[in-house]
């Protein structure tokens, strides 16, 4: 745009810029040990669809943790006096309490029904992500966990959807978070590969030659809370999403440190501790 | 989705659900008393583009506040004991520590660089949401408020924007947003109107029978982020983004209650003051 502007062509030479975002059916319950590439990549033929450069492919959190096998049966569960104490306090499961505990590295906040805690992967939020609902229970109550490693699992699906077809893409996997002070959940980036996590324009100057200074950017969170929009409100029906049309400058980027680690404010920078 | 299941046809007889994120290009410098409407259908013309029954148009707050006349010269504010004291604490500028304490209800949390506040419209964030780039300073050092009422805003936007184009359509006026745990600013929804805000599916079953219990979504959130994606950094190239082709059953409401005020969290709820 700025080139054209210098140039002095009219606006209407320019299209209005524009992306897509496109919800891939046909993805059906998926489960422990499922190939996930392939699971995709069927789905994708099925809808007539490919991947193109420049695309970003959003994966609900939910069909990762089934095929990776975070379905844990809380029969199994035996939980410590601690996560007995704290399940009292918050009227909730002992057992989800232990797992919950399990998944965490601290307790934030608790009152009855609410447990925020520092997720193991650093993030902040309701019941370390923990899902009870659209779970199968035909063997009792299951919680789904997160899974182990989201940006390992996204670096994978990455390389081998890259391979497949041919091109660049970046992958984000998605998740429902709560938050402090805003009603309603939205999506948030808890896995990344192949994108730009943060983009920082800090130092740069703004159209009158002030120094910018509040412009890093969470390009993860805001690819994740667009995927959302089209997977709607189970995860389950839609759990795959591309946004397509993006400038690829933009989005995507090959350093491996552009991971969802970076979206962790650090512990020491944490004012709400 | 789920009819065309029911009656057993293939998936590929359904086209991929998918949704535009559309820039209009073409909205130059905003200023006190300019009227929006008009610039904004200008624009649209120039693009060849018009409003369609369903659309979201979201609109950057920045040319929100300009055109109703939130820009504030520092010189003109006499900051007090308490400003000057904050400022010391926070390094900053007094003046704008003054405004910032004017445009808030309560200080949430300070430390150099950083004062956090939750702003009389209702929210928490740094700096009350004023901003000192890309505001003109040949006039001296300016400070841009929020809109008095962006909810308002936006019901009048889209109360001459459906005359004018004769349809139903959405407004949401964006702001970006640091958050206590996540790195990098997101777009959120500060003012709406004829949109769902939040999007309650709270006591519904999931596909297993079991009953769902964190399904209150913010729509208004998710849409706002969408729209920052194509914003890009300043939002002062691309101000206006359109949302084409969500479902409006889902997307749209007219219910007035349903502002950006329903976003805040409870006082009484808030764990983190």
């Amino acid at each position: 745009m700025a080139e054209g502007e210098t140039t002095g062509l009219a606006n209407n030479t320019h299209p209005a810029p524009d992306f897509r975002v496109i919800g891939v059916p046909g993805i059906s319950m998926i489960e422990n040990g499922d190939d996930l590439v392939a699971v995709i990549t069927e789905a994708l033929t099925q809808n007539q669809l490919t991947l193109e450069h420049g695309d970003v492919l959003c994966v609900a959190q939910k069909i990762i943790s089934k095929a990776e096998g975070c379905l844990v049966a809380l029969s199994d569960i035996t939980p410590t006096a601690e996560a007995e104490e704290l399940a009292a306090a918050t009227l909730k499961d002992p057992r989800m309490v232990q797992l919950i505990l399990e998944e965490s590295s601290e307790v934030m906040r608790h009152k009855p029904h609410v447990l925020v805690v520092r997720h193991n992967l650093g993030f902040v939020g309701a019941h370390a992500g923990i899902d009870q609902s659209n779970v199968d229970h035909s063997d009792g109550e299951m919680a789904l966990l997160l899974p182990k490693d989201p940006d390992g699992s996204a670096a994978a699906l990455r390389h081998s959807l890259e391979e497949q077809y041919a091109t660049q893409i970046g992958v984000v996997i998605t998740d429902s978070h709560n938050r402090a002070w805003r009603m309603g959940t939205i999506g948030s980036a808890i896995g990344c590969a192949g994108i730009k996590v943060l983009d920082d324009s800090r130092g740069g100057e703004d159209i009158y030659g002030r120094t910018l200074q509040a412009t890093l950017i969470s390009r993860a969170d805001a690819l994740a809370g667009t995927a959302t929009l089209m997977m709607g409100e189970t995860t389950e029906k839609l759990p795959v999403v591309i946004l397509r049309g993006l400038p690829p400058a933009q989005t995507l980027s090959d350093d491996p440190a552009q991971t969802a680690q970076l979206i962790n404010r650090p512990l020491a920078e944490d004012m709400f501790r």
